[in-house]
Formats: C-alpha cells, sequence, structure tokens
C-alpha cells in the first residue's frame, strides 16, 4: 500500500503535548484576567454561513475566507448552472471562521436577551486562506475581548487596560498601545485634500510607513493616483516626526496639539482627538497607564472599524501583539439596528513565539512531564495486580488533594528496559511488585532521579511516594 | 440595509457563557482524569488535507466528510477539467477533521521520535455532514484517549477504566461497557454460513438488533441477498437471549461458552473470545470492573477497527456516550510499517445531554455569575477613579488568593437603574463612590443579596467585600 503523507495541511500545526501545554498556559493566564474583569466566555463554531463573512471584512478578507463545498444536490445544481449565472455557480454554502468578531455581531443579534453591556471573551482558532509565512499561519488562535451596549470611552480604557494586564501577568513589561481613531484618519487625508475616493487607497499605502521609507510611500501614493503634493502632505501629517520636527520624542499632548492645528475647523476630527485624549485620561490609573501611544499612522485594515483603533506591540517584534477598536455598525448589519461595541483581540501565536525566544516560561511548564510514577509489569499473571497497584496510587492524599499521575508499562519486558523507559519518559519514580514483593505484601519504589529505592508495605506505597515527590519538588 | 441571517449555519451552535461553563467543567474533568492516568494532550488541525481522510471511514464515512473549495489557479483548474476527468475534477483539496483518531495516526506516523508507548487524550471538534437530529450535530466534540505501541489488552483494559473513572467523576454510576472483537463478528458469520462478500451488508443490518425487531434484521438481510437460514443463523448467534433462551441474565462467562461450542475450530474466533476474557479480567480490579459486557451484535461502524471493540451506555440514553477500540493497521497506512493501537472516545454532546436531563452539575456551576462585584459610575468627572477603584478591588488578596471579580458599569446612569441593572447580572456586591464617599475617601458597600449596605475607608473596600463574598458563599 503506498504510504499516504503524514504532514499536516500547508499553513497548519500539529500540536504535541509541550506545546499544547505551553499553549494552554497561555490561554488560562490571558482568560483569567478578562475573567476578573467580569467577561464570560463565548464560543461559536467554526463554520458560519458564507453570506454572514462575505462583505464584512473588505476585498482582500474575502478572498482569504476559506469557503466549504456544496454537498449532493446542491453542488450538483451549481455544477449544472450555465457559466454566465455567477450567483447560480456558487459552490460553496459555508466557510471557516474568520475572525471572532463577526461571528459575535451575529450572537448578539440573534440573541436579544443578553446583558444590556455584554462583556465576553473568546479564545478560539480562526483560519485564513493567506500565504504562510514565519509565524503566520493559516490556522491561528484570537484571545478576543469585547463591549457591546455602551458608546463610552469607558470601554476603551477598560479594554486598553484588560489587555495590558493579560500581556503583564504573562511577564510582558515593555508593550506599547498604538492608538489613533478613523474619523481622525479621515481628517488627516481631508486636511491633505486627497479625495474621499482615494482615501482607502491612501490608508493602504500610507499603512506600510515605518516598514518601508517616506518616499516608497509617496511613490506609491502616486502610482495609486493621488497627486504629489497631497500625498507628500498626508506623510507629513502621519509622521509625528515630520509633524513636530524639532521635538525630540513628543508627547501624545503635543502631537495631538500640533494636529488640531493643522485640521482646523474639522468637527470629526476635533471629536476624534477629544475622545483619544479621554481614553488616554480613562487609562491613566489602569494597567495601561502610561502605555498609550497617539500615532496618526496606525490604521489597521478590516473594514468595520468607525472609532478609535489600538494595537499593541513590543520592540522585539515586527508588527504587533494584537489590536482592535470600536466598530459601531457591524451588530446593525445582522439586527438592523444598531448596537455601539469595541473589542480588543490578542494574537495567541505571536505571544507565543516572543515568550519562547525570551524564555518566558515557567520552568515547571518546560519540565512538565506527563507521569509522576511508572507501574512495571513483573510477569502475565501479575498484570491485573499492576492495574490495581496502579489505581490505587493514584487515589487522593489524606487531605483530598489529587493523586500522582500514574503511568502503566503496558506488557511484560526485561525490568532493565523497563526502567530506562521510565527515565526516557522523566518519570520520577518506578513501582514494581516482583515475586518477592507479592509474597511480601510490598512494593518497591524507586526514586529515579537520586536511584535509591525502598520496599514498603503496599498499604503505605502511596504516602512514600507522596514523600518522594514532595522531596524532589524543590530541586 | 437587508438583514443578514443571525443564526448559526445548519447543525451547528453558538454556546453563551452559561453553556461554555458547563462544557468547560466536563471537558477538564475528563482531561484531569486522563492526565492522572499518564496520557499526554495532543492537539491537531481543524483542517487536513483531504486524501488524509479518504479511504479511512468506509463509503458512508467519505460522503460526511466536509470537502473545502480549492482557491484561485488550483480552483480555476479544475474548472476548466472536462466533465470525464474526475480526478482532475476534483474541487477540493482540504477537509474538517471527520474523528480524532485519524489524525492522532498521522502524527504518530509523521513524529518517529515520540515516547514507544505513546498515550495521548486530545478533545476537539469534529465536523460531519450528517442530517442533524436531537443530540446530532454537525459540530460536536470528542474526548479521545488512545496508547499506540502495544497489542497488550493491558491496554484495552486501562482505556476501559479512564473512561469508566472519566464518567464516575462526573457523576455517573449506571453505565455498561459493551465488548466484542470484529475477529469474533467473523467467526460468528463464518459459522453462520454467511459468504465473506457479503460481512459489511450483514453487519450494517445487525447492527440495528435491539433498535428494530430480529424479524425487521432477518429481513433486512434477505434483501441484502444474504439467505435466509444463514441470516437466522447469525441473528441467533449474535443475541444472547436467542443463544441462551433459557438462561436469565447470561454472565459472560455463560455467553462465551456457548459461543466457543458453536464456532468450534475457528481459531481467530477462539482466539478472540480468548482475548475478550482476558481483558475481562484485567479489568476486573479497576474502575471499569463488573462494567464489561460482552454483548455479540456490537458492531462499531469505522471501517478501521481490527480487534476489540467497546461501546459505553447508560440506561436513559439510546445509542452510546462513547466507544472505541483496537486499529492495529491505520498508522501503518501512513507508516508503511505497523503500529499497534487502540483507543477509546466519549461523546461530549451526549454526556452533557444526560447530564442536563439528571441535573448533573454542581450547583456553583449552575448559579455561577461572571462577576462578583460591579463598580457603579457616579459622574463624568469621576469615571477615571471608578476604573481605578475596580482595579484596586480585583487586587490579589493578603495570602496571594486571586481578587474577585469586577464588573465595570461603562457610563454613567441612573444609580437605581445601575443597581437594578447589577442584580440582572447576579453580581453580589455593588461599590460606589458617589460625592460624599469622594470626599471623605471613603466607599459604600451593598450587598445585593440581603440588602444591607456599608461605607467603608477606601482602603479597607477590598478586605470588606471578601467578607461579604465569603459570607454568602454558603448560602
Amino acid at each position: 500500500m503506498p504510504k499516504a503523507s503524514t504532514q499536516p495541511a500547508r499553513g497548519m500545526r500539529d500540536f504535541l503535548p509541550g506545546d499544547v501545554r505551553r499553549r494552554r498556559y497561555v490561554i488560562q493566564t490571558i482568560a483569567s484576567v478578562y475573567e476578573r474583569y467580569g467577561f464570560e466566555p463565548l464560543e461559536t463554531p467554526a463554520v458560519e454561513n458564507l453570506e454572514t463573512l462575505l462583505g464584512k471584512y473588505g476585498e482582500e478578507g474575502n478572498q482569504l475566507v476559506f469557503r466549504i463545498l456544496k454537498r449532493g444536490a446542491e453542488l450538483q445544481r451549481a455544477l449544472d448552472a450555465p457559466e454566465g449565472a455567477d450567483g447560480k455557480r456558487e459552490f460553496a454554502d459555508l466557510a471557516l471562521r474568520y475572525d471572532l468578531t463577526v461571528p459575535l455581531a451575529r450572537v448578539v443579534a440573534e440573541h436579544r436577551d443578553l446583558p444590556r453591556f455584554f462583556k465576553r471573551y473568546q479564545i478560539q482558532p480562526v483560519w485564513r486562506a493567506d500565504r504562510p509565512a514565519r509565524g503566520r499561519f493559516r490556522e491561528f488562535y484570537q484571545c478576543d475581548v469585547d463591549v457591546l451596549g455602551s458608546t463610552s470611552p469607558v470601554v476603551e480604557a477598560e479594554l486598553c487596560a484588560a489587555a495590558a494586564e493579560a500581556l503583564e501577568s504573562l511577564g510582558f513589561v515593555d508593550f506599547t498601545i498604538r492608538i489613533n481613531h478613523r474619523q481622525l484618519l479621515t481628517a488627516l487625508l481631508d486636511t491633505a485634500n486627497v479625495d474621499r475616493a482615494f482615501h482607502t487607497d491612501a490608508l493602504v499605502a500610507l499603512d506600510k510607513l515605518g516598514k518601508v521609507t517616506p518616499d516608497q510611500v509617496l511613490e506609491d501614493m502616486e502610482s495609486r493616483g493621488i497627486p504629489r503634493e497631497s500625498a507628500g502632505q498626508a506623510i507629513e501629517l502621519f509622521l509625528p516626526e515630520l509633524l513636530l520636527p524639532n521635538v525630540d520624542k513628543p508627547s501624545n499632548h503635543q502631537v495631538a496639539t500640533a494636529l488640531r492645528e493643522r485640521i482646523g475647523a474639522h468637527d470629526d476630527g476635533i471629536a476624534a482627538l477629544d475622545t483619544l485624549a479621554r481614553i488616554e485620561e480613562l487609562a491613566t490609573s489602569t494597567a495601561a497607564g502610561g502605555c498609550l501611544k497617539l500615532d496618526p499612522s496606525l490604521a489597521r485594515g478590516l473594514s468595520y472599524y468607525t472609532g478609535a483603533i489600538m494595537e499593541i506591540a513590543v520592540p522585539d517584534l515586527a508588527g504587533s501583539l494584537g489590536g482592535g477598536g470600536r466598530y459601531d455598525n457591524l451588530v446593525g448589519m445582522f439586527l438592523g439596528q444598531s448596537i455601539p461595541a469595541c473589542g480588543f483581540s490578542l494574537g495567541l501565536e505571536r505571544i507565543l513565539v516572543v515568550m519562547d525566544e525570551r524564555k518566558m516560561f515557567p520552568a515547571a511548564l518546560e519540565q512538565g512531564s506527563a507521569a509522576e510514577v511508572m507501574v512495571l509489569q513483573w510477569s502475565e499473571a501479575a498484570l491485573a495486580d499492576s492495574l490495581a497497584l496502579a489505581r490505587a496510587l493514584r487515589a487522593p492524599g489524606p487531605d483530598g488533594e489529587p493523586g500522582p499521575r500514574v503511568v502503566l508499562y503496558p506488557e511484560v519486558d526485561k525490568p532493565g528496559k523497563q526502567f530506562k523507559y521510565a527515565e526516557t519518559l522523566g518519570v520520577r519514580v518506578a513501582a514494581l511488585v516482583g515475586e518477592d514483593e507479592a509474597r511480601d505484601g510490598t512494593v518497591t519504589l524507586k526514586d529515579l532521579r537520586n536511584r535509591t529505592q525502598v520496599t514498603v508495605p503496599r498499604a503505605e506505597a502511596a504516602g512514600e511516594i507522596r514523600r518522594l515527590l514532595a522531596a524532589g519538588a524543590g530541586h
């Protein structure tokens, strides 16, 4: 029989036990912070109706949605449709979740009995048919936290605080939350006389500031049909170092004041700057205090944002650890009636990459072995007794503390081979009932770390193992 | 703008906070038992290459695999291929995970450095394009536990023990583990003179015993081309009450003895009965002791099983809570070299259905509200201070115990409305800093259960809240 490929699908990953432990540690740490902020857990299906997702992420997003093939008669109907009949030639009816925000909006529109201010967190995978690259996968986890039902800037401040505290709990101390506002972006482009029809194109080009030189962005904008003078003005407005060439590391207040002067009577722009100042003020006494940096060049790709937008970054990672913003119109696309909303999403994979490079995982997690004790097999006749011994050793301790993790060697084998295997697994204690032990009602316990062994009455074996494991815990 | 549908996709479900808490409780209980047995966690991608899944689940299984549409040029090539070119007319290259066993076999074939006896558990969703029905969904979780690398019946006994202990930990006391063997099924059909070419068809029909009458099964078998006499003999062999008409509730030993007499010198059948007897003997002193019931009619649908097969059931649920078996050839389909394997899968959705109907969830889980404390808002000027208060109240206690879950009312509103909202959420304590409190450096705490309130110095608020929450915990 020819062998089948054993690789996971392109851009997807298998997580072996050590990987799963590290992922769970990060997920549980983040979830625990979010729960202390009063966010409640939500889970949605991996699969959504295709129409639920289309038109929510912009043209590029639409292309990256994984589509699921229709089945049976439905598929045949699509195949039989004439080439021109585009709607009927749709071969997919379902799609894989692309983010956690659109499903949340759908759920909130569906369940009208949720709390008025619905605060939920959701930690689940999403799928994008992107070109895989270092740190970019086709299946990856997002850790989202959102507040629905309020337009108050308290929401933005609290979301920044919760995301900052989640990162702090993982050991991050050096992050910055870049913050901007969609209406400020519009005001800046208006001020630079960029025609509104070109705003989307301009933002795609301007989003590259910091990755490529301002001159390259200028050329890119020109090639998109934006006059050179407007492009130049926009770039100056978007880059604080060009806006305030004589100020070293300008404060948020200095940048905002300079922008206010330049955008003049642009009401929406002024309101956006007011909101951003208020968010910063509210965040001062939270875990995000001092972390917010007003960055007029921050654009965020997703088309559903309507107000403040945020992105969180650390110095040693190109790209962000997460981001979010206000999207007051998305629920309305499902409900026909607007519900204000704002959210923040942490990217699990990027967080893991940085934590791995910086060796930020607790030592216990890295040393963690599945089993602490292995029960060895002496003879075919004693197999059933070994199962009974393993069961007894797993029992809770006298104070109700959970018993140790006890693994069973599954078959009779040379004792030396079994001891060696126990060492390979990283097991601490090996337990054996041989002929002598069976006759005497005892168990021999071998401490595999210091290679000492002791034979104890069977009833005392569990207690002796607890002592051996506790004694070694500090080493 | 026309409203989009807000329903989840057909056969899929959204899980609101209460649902997520119940699901997590069950998942964590099961995972914790599996870990104490020395099983390590594994996770695989939701999406597999289509070729990885096809040909592993039988013809019916192939039909139920969700296929993912090719993208870009690949899709166009498939569309442009002439109608006859079946291979090239394949529109899908990827598929959704159909079970957790085939991905495990792929991972074990890929990673040749895993422990020789690889014991893994995996709790993840799978997807099947089945017709949705009560308790049957298109996205559902499986809780799998498998041992690779040993042919010893200790493995089957231990898997039954682990599954039984997982169910016991959830509060189940009345389950039965039906057990059978693929080679015994073959021996019984051989004994009934059913032609080997008809064995698969015969098992599909015989699998319905217990759901429909023996006469209906007989007719079904005849309609599939099996002679009436053979069909009748097979039914008699498959049903202990027909095999031993004079014995009330025959023991496993009585059934096995009767089957031994009937299958005579069928070596594979005798070996299968020996293995089943050995598994039962080994399981005696485990959590599965006394639960195993030899059931010659148990067939299990999946085509990859090769040896013992098991299914676990409770009296008040049609169908099973889980099942499994030995599949010694599946890894070989990926590796080109056999690795023995055996596994048991618990069905999360069915377990939840029964636990819900029997009200088996702990009271704390049912009463569980997200937030224990709500910080109210007095004025626009005091919003930043409320964020600071919420942060202080969330701080860990003096002994390092985690702080309470504190939710913030996000905007200024009438106090009465805010108190009412706190009650709706099930919050225990409301905290307010009004004008007096701001002036005096105090916080007013209202116990929403007994409607008493107390005003304390701000530094004492966290301690007072701990007292209030602890006092109410027993009620």
